[in-house]
C-alpha cells in the first residue's frame, strides 16, 4: 500500500474544508473541545496494541518506548482536555467601568479566539506524542481551530490509522469531520502548498532545522504572515561541575551513556555535549563512559534516511581539528544499525568550529575539556540556543559556579539539575522551547498545557452587554473559573 | 539644533552597551525595575510644562490633547510597575515531583527570562505614550531588557529630553546607564542596522504599514530571526445596524464625527469606514454626519510628510470608481492644515476595489452603503484584520446580526459595543493588538501590562534546589503571588 503526495487540488479542497469545518467548530464550548479529545483518547487506547505494533513496524523502536509513548500522547489529550476544562489554560482579564465623569472609563474583558485551520508536520522519532494525535493536535483542536496534518513519510500507515481515530471521535462527537484532516506528502512541494495556502494561519512543527527553517520562511513571505511554532532540536550540554563529578564519577557516566544511546539517541533533547573541567576525576569519567556506551548494543534507527544522515555527520564531526576517538565510528552489516559513538575535544577547538556545535541526530555524544572553568563559561557564551541545558553540580558547585547558570538561562529553555535532559514531563511548567535556532518562536511551548496559547490570540470586548459575552467573561461566571479582575486574581461573580 | 543620524559605529557601539547594561539589568528584582518605572514616571512629571511645550512645538498637537497623552504616559508606567511588582503581569507554574517508583516525574517550575536588549521605534501621533518612554519602552524595561530608542524624527527635541529623563531617573536608581540609550536617524538605514545588529533580540514598532513591515522583513532575514512586535494601525470599520441607528441617528452622527476628527484624525483607531444598510436613517445620518464635519475646523497635522500623504491618499481614493464625496477634500493656506473629508460607495464597489480598504491617515472616513446586512456580513468577511471593529446597535440588533459578531471575531483585536474606537484604556483587559497587517504578531497587545509578555519567554528549572530558583519560584513564595501549583492557583507556600 503506497501513499500518493496530495496534488495541489487535494490540498485546496483541503484548506477549503478546514476552513469551513473551523468556522462551525469554533464556536464550540471549552467543555466540547475537552470531551473531543477525551474521545481521541479513548479511541486511540481501544487500538493500542494494533497501532503499537505497526508503530514498531515503521520506526524501529522497541515495544515498551512505543507503549510509553502511547500512553503519553493519552495522557497528554487528557492534560489538555482538563487545563480547558478548569480554565488554567489562559488568562482572562476584565477591567470594569469606571463611571467617575472625571475619569471614565469603559469595560473591558480579554478572551481569545482560535487562529484558524493549523498545518501540523509530525516528527519521525515520536509516531504517536509529536506526530498525528501529537501535541500539536491537541493543541489545536483544544485551541478551537480545525487540524490539517501532513502525514510523517517515516510512519505513513501509523499515521493514517491514528487519523481515523482522530476522525472516528470527531464523528461520534458529532462535529464537523474536517475538523481534521490528513494528508500524505513526500515531496516538500506538498508542505510548501499547504504552508502558502491563505486559509492556513498557522504551523505546527517537530523535526530537523532545516526542514523547519524551510516552512519559517515560507510562512514569512506569504502576503499574509503566518506563526510557525518549529521546534527543530539542539545539542543539549551537560556541564560536569568538579565536586559532583568527583564524587559521583560513576553515576553521571552511567546516567549519562543511558541518556544518550536511548531510542538510539533519537530525542531532541539527547545530551550531545559533555563540557567537563580537566582533572583526574574527568579523565576516570572519560573512560567509564567510554566502556559503559562500548558495552551497548546497536539499535536500529528510525529509517534508512536518519541513519545515513548520522553516519555522514559522524563522518564529518570526527574529521573536525583535534578529535580524539574515544568510540569511532563503526559499520555495521545492516544499514539501519547505529553503535553508539564519543569522541573528544578541547574547549578551544570546540569554541571556533561550527561544526562540532551541530546536532547529530543519534546514539553520539562529544566530551569537551576545559582547561579552567572560565573557559567552561566561554564555552557556554558562545553556544547557540539549547532545548536543555543539564548541570551536574553539588550545591557547593552551584554556589561557586552560580556564573555558569546565569550564562545558560540566556540560551536555554530548560535548566535541569543533576538529571538527563531526555524524558520530557508532560505537564503546565514544562517549558519545551528556546530561542532560535531550537526553535523559531521563544514564546512558546509544545509541551504542556500552554502549548494551546500557540493557536489563539486575545481579542477584547468593550462595554459588551453581559449575554452576548462569551462565557468566560459573563458576570455570573458560568464556568467558575479564575479571572483577573480589576488586577486581582478571583474565581467570584461580578455583583 | 539638528540631530545627525547615528553612524554604523555608533549603532555598533550603542548594541555592545545595550548587551553589557543588559547582563547586568537582567538581574534585578521585580521590585527594582518597578522602582526605576515609577522613577522614570516622577522624573518626566517634574519636567511635564518643558515636555508638553515641546512636543505642541514639534507635533502641532493642542495643549489639553498632549497633557492628557502625558498623564496617561505616567500612569502606563505606574500601571506595568504595579503589574510586575504584584506578579499579576505573568504566570507562574510550579508542578512538583511525583516520587512514585512506578510513575517518578521531576520537579518542574516555569518563569521567564528577558530577550535581550530591544529596538524601539517610536511613533509620531504619540510623543510620549508610544514613543520614547511610552508602552515599548515600559515594558521592554519591566522585562528586563535594555532599550535603545530611536528618536522619531518629527519630534526629535522632545524624544532626546524625555530621554534625558529616563537616563537621570536610571542613575537616580543606581542601575546601569546604558540600560537606556537613545539614538537619532532619518536614513531607514539607522533603523535597519539596528535591527539588523546580532545583539539586539527584540523590536518594537508603532507606525506605518510600510516601515513596520519593512523592519519585519529584515528581523526575520537575519541568521538569528528575532520577533518583532509593530502595530501598523488599520480602518477601524463602524457597523451600524439598523434599530440603533434609527433610534440614535443623531447621537452616533454625533460620536462619529467627533472620533474621525480627535486630533486630526490622527490615531491607529481612528474609525475610517462606517458601514450602514440602505434605509432613510442611515441617509439621515449621513447628512448630519456630513453636516457635522463641513462644521469641524482646519486642524494642524503632526507634520508635512503626514499632511501630504493625507492629500495624495484622499485624492487617491476620491477618484476611485462610484464615490460620491460628500466633502471633498478642500486645500487650505497652510501646507499643515487638514479639513475633514467625507465620502460614500457602495458595498458592491467597495468590495472589489483594495484601494478603499486602505488606511487614509487623517480626518477622513468613508460611509459604506450596503442593499441588506448580507451585504454588510460579506463586508466584513473581505475586510482585512483590524485593531478594532465598532458595532452601533441595541440588543435586539445584536440578537438578530449576531452572525457579523461572528465574524468580526475572525478579524479584529478589540470589539466596541455603542462606542467610538478612538481611546485605548490602559488596563490588564486591553487588547491592542490583532492579526496581520495590522501588526505583526497576533499574540501579543501592545497596551495593558501584558504587554510585557513580548520582551520574556519562558524558562524552566527542572529538579533545582530551592535556593537557587528565582524568588517567583521557591517553595516559600517570598513574593507572595499567585502561582499554579499542581494545576491549581494558589497563593500558599510549597510545604
Amino acid at each position: 500500500m503506497s501513499f500518493p503526495d496530495a496534488t495541489s487540488a487535494e490540498i485546496e479542497q483541503a484548506a477549503q474544508r478546514a476552513w469551513q469545518a473551523f468556522l462551525a467548530y469554533r464556536k464550540t464550548s471549552w467543555k466540547q473541545r475537552a470531551d473531543l479529545l477525551y474521545q481521541i483518547a479513548e479511541t486511540l487506547r481501544a487500538r493500542e496494541a494494533e497501532l503499537v505494533a505497526l508503530a514498531m513496524k515503521e520506526t524501529h523502536l522497541p515495544e515498551l518506548r512505543l507503549k510509553n509513548e502511547f500512553a503519553r500522547t493519552l495522557f497528554q489529550l487528557q492534560q489538555y482536555g482538563k487545563a480547558l476544562e478548569t480554565g488554567i489554560w489562559a488568562e482572562f482579564r476584565i477591567d470594569t467601568a469606571v463611571h467617575d465623569p472625571a475619569s471614565a472609563q469603559p469595560d473591558v474583558r480579554k478572551s481569545y479566539v482560535p487562529l484558524g485551520p493549523v498545518a501540523v508536520f509530525g516528527a519521525s522519532n515520536f509516531p504517536f506524542a509529536f506526530s498525528t494525535a501529537g501535541g500539536d493536535t491537541a493543541s489545536a483542536l483544544a485551541a478551537g481551530c480545525s487540524v490539517i496534518v501532513k502525514a510523517h513519510p517515516a510512519h505513513p500507515h501509523t499515521s493514517t490509522q491514528v487519523a481515523a481515530c482522530i476522525q472516528q471521535a470527531i464523528q461520534q462527537s458529532s462535529l464537523p469531520e474536517n475538523v481534521f484532516q490528513h494528508i500524505h506528502g513526500t515531496s516538500p512541494a506538498v508542505s510548501e502548498m499547504l504552508v502558502k495556502h491563505p486559509l492556513i494561519k498557522a504551523v505546527g512543527f517537530t523535526g530537523s532545522y532545516v526542514a523547519g527553517k524551510a516552512l519559517f520562511d515560507i510562512a514569512r513571505q506569504r502576503k499574509q504572515p503566518i506563526p510557525v511554532f518549529a521546534e527543530m532540536g539542539s545539542v543539549n550540554p551537560v556541564f560536569l561541575l568538579p565536586e559532583k563529578l568527583s564524587r559521583d564519577t560513576a553515576t553521571l557516566a552511567d546516567m549519562l551513556a543511558g541518556s544518550i544511546t536511548l531510542s538510539a539517541g533519537q530525542f531532541c533533547t539527547k545530551p550531545g555535549l559533555i563540557l567537563g573541567i580537566k582533572s583526574e576525576a574527568l579523565q576516570h569519567f572519560t573512560s567509564l563512559l567510554t566502556e559503559k556506551l562500548k558495552h551497548i548494543q546497536a539499535q536500529h534507527m528510525l529509517h534508512e534516511g536518519i541513519a545515513h544522515a548520522f553516519r555522514e555527520k559522524v563522518q564529518l564531526a570526527r574529521h573536525q581539528q583535534q578529535i580524539l576517538e574515544l568510540i569511532p565510528f563503526s559499520s555495521s552489516t545492516h544499514t539501519l544499525e547505529a553503535k553508539p559513538v564519543l569522541s573528544l575535544t578541547s574547549a578551544s577547538a570546540f569554541i571556533d568550529n561550527p561544526v562540532l556545535h551541530e546536532e547529530v541526530f543519534g546514539p553520539y555524544a562529544l566530551i569537551v575539556t576545559c582547561e579552567i572553568f572560565e573557559e567552561m563559561l566561554e564555552v557556554a557564551d558562545r553556544l547557540e540556543a539549547q532545548l536543555t541545558c543539564t548541570l551536574m553540580a553539588t550545591e557547593n558547585d552551584l554556589q561557586q559556579y552560580r556564573r555558569l547558570i546565569d550564562a545558560l538561562t540566556l540560551i536555554c529553555g530548560r535548566m535541569i539539575w543533576n538529571g538527563v535532559p531526555t524524558g520530557v514531563r508532560v505537564c503546565m511548567a514544562m517549558h519545551h522551547g528556546s530561542p532560535f535556532p531550537a526553535t523559531t518562536d521563544s514564546h512558546f511551548t509544545s509541551v504542556g498545557a500552554d502549548a494551546i496559547k500557540r493557536f489563539v490570540r486575545p481579542v477584547c470586548f468593550q462595554n459588551f452587554p453581559d449575554p452576548f459575552l462569551p462565557p468566560e467573561l459573563q458576570n455570573e461566571n458560568p464556568l467558575q473559573i479564575w479571572r483577573t479582575i480589576n488586577h486581582q486574581l478571583t474565581s467570584s461573580k461580578i455583583e
